[in-house]
């Protein structure tokens, strides 16, 4: 049994306690949150506290806090018996105060609000300072994961980099479209499916082979029209920088 | 029952003789490719032909075939007893030869060279210059999709610029990372649950709701981390780019 302390009940904090609370083998022993938090009801039974000096004993304590937060936070814990791990892509471990144990915990995954995170398929990425405190992790992410990754902090922070293009940078291009949409009295939801499949070709192509449309084809007339189409509209250079982007990767081929 | 003949056997065409094969309301009385394919196994019962003058009575015939060659293959085809239509997102319904009945017939979907596609959930995007061929063109679309819309060429136009960004921009960004992450002897198949999830959330939320990151937080410390990452990369200036745009975006709520 691997006895967990989960630290600030956010959305990755959440998804965390109710992931490790299915799994047979962790015992959440307690959530910490500054402020007093509505549970979900499968969770009501976790004591909570919102008292970092009352921390119970654990094997792990999971810090789910903003990245801005770690340094601090973590001098805010007092010495606790078990590692103290944070959850986050852009931060290096040697971010947490060295009078801990530290590593990191860091699920590779954008969470929602609401919704049940299907942790099983999310790749776990952990660091630690020695190799037991990497075994204690490595069972800890085993517990609700099939795809659990050693990495260093360098590593993760090109990992994070590497997310970044495929999911913020990504949904400002759902965002553009949905504006582009709605000015033209058009509807996002006729996308929907198209952006489903242009996520889903990724289980069965590379990038590079599932490149299509007018800027790889070098179709000059429709890329025109777009043009025209985006006149004075906020999004044109975008549409050129991306453009270029593409005739640029393509063309190297030729 | 609605006769169908399909003019031009690339991914668009088999992919909608597939389709129609299934449907039982619908015969694909031929195929017209101008060289010799390959079919896949269930189409080997349709006949084929590759001389234009040869084509046989149909009530819809469907031109599958490139953006460019639309208006020129719509030249070299006879007089027919059916509509004539084209597939395309990006192509007005008037570069077909006014000799025809024309239409549109609009798949919204990227379509892959292998598997099936689920045309129930596609976005079918029809346009015809009267109510009665409109109305034969709902028939059919309706016997393979669930969603039938009748859209004008100037609102396909938009609808195929906003897929461009949601489609061709978005694998692009897949590109960038896999690119990335390959120079960085790390695995792009990290990223996938990832990739899914990001397409997923579009089912639950709009995109401005679901933009998360250090561009939307206004993480600098992150982003400056970022920027020194992509030093001397070729992906730092849309990195730049991206960013900033998010943060017009979203500062512009403040």
């Amino acid at each position: 049994m691997i006895r967990v302390v989960i630290l600030g009940f956010g959305k990755v904090g959440r998804h965390l306690a109710i992931a490790f609370n299915d799994a047979p083998e962790i015992q959440v022993v307690q959530i910490y949150n500054r402020s007093a938090r509505n549970e979900p009801v499968e969770l009501t039974d976790i004591p909570f506290t919102d008292d970092l000096s009352r921390l119970e004993e654990a094997d792990i304590y999971i810090m789910a806090v903003p990245d801005d937060f770690i340094g601090t936070f973590s001098d805010e814990i007092p010495k606790i018996p078990g590692i103290l791990v944070h959850t986050s892509g852009g931060v290096d471990l040697s971010a947490i105060n060295p009078k801990h144990q530290r590593g990191v915990f860091y699920p590779l995954q954008s969470f929602s609000e609401t919704g049940k995170a299907r942790f099983k398929e999310i790749p776990m990425c952990l660091e630690a300072e020695n190799p037991e405190a990497l075994e204690k992790l490595t069972r800890l992410a085993r517990s609700i994961s099939e795809k659990v990754e050693t990495i260093t902090s360098e590593e993760r922070a090109k990992l994070h980099l590497a997310a970044v293009f495929v999911n913020n940078f990504v949904n400002h291009l759902y965002y553009i479209s949905d504006q582009y949409l709605a000015v033209n009295d058009l509807d996002f939801e006729l996308l929907k499916p198209l952006i489903n499949e242009t996520a889903r070709k990724m289980e069965t192509l590379i990038p590079v082979e599932a490149q299509t449309g007018p800027a790889v084809r070098k179709d000059q007339k429709t890329i025109q029209k777009h043009l025209e189409l985006l006149n004075d509209s906020p999004f044109k250079n975008l549409y050129i920088q991306l453009t270029t982007a593409i005739q640029e990767t393509h063309g190297k081929k030729l």
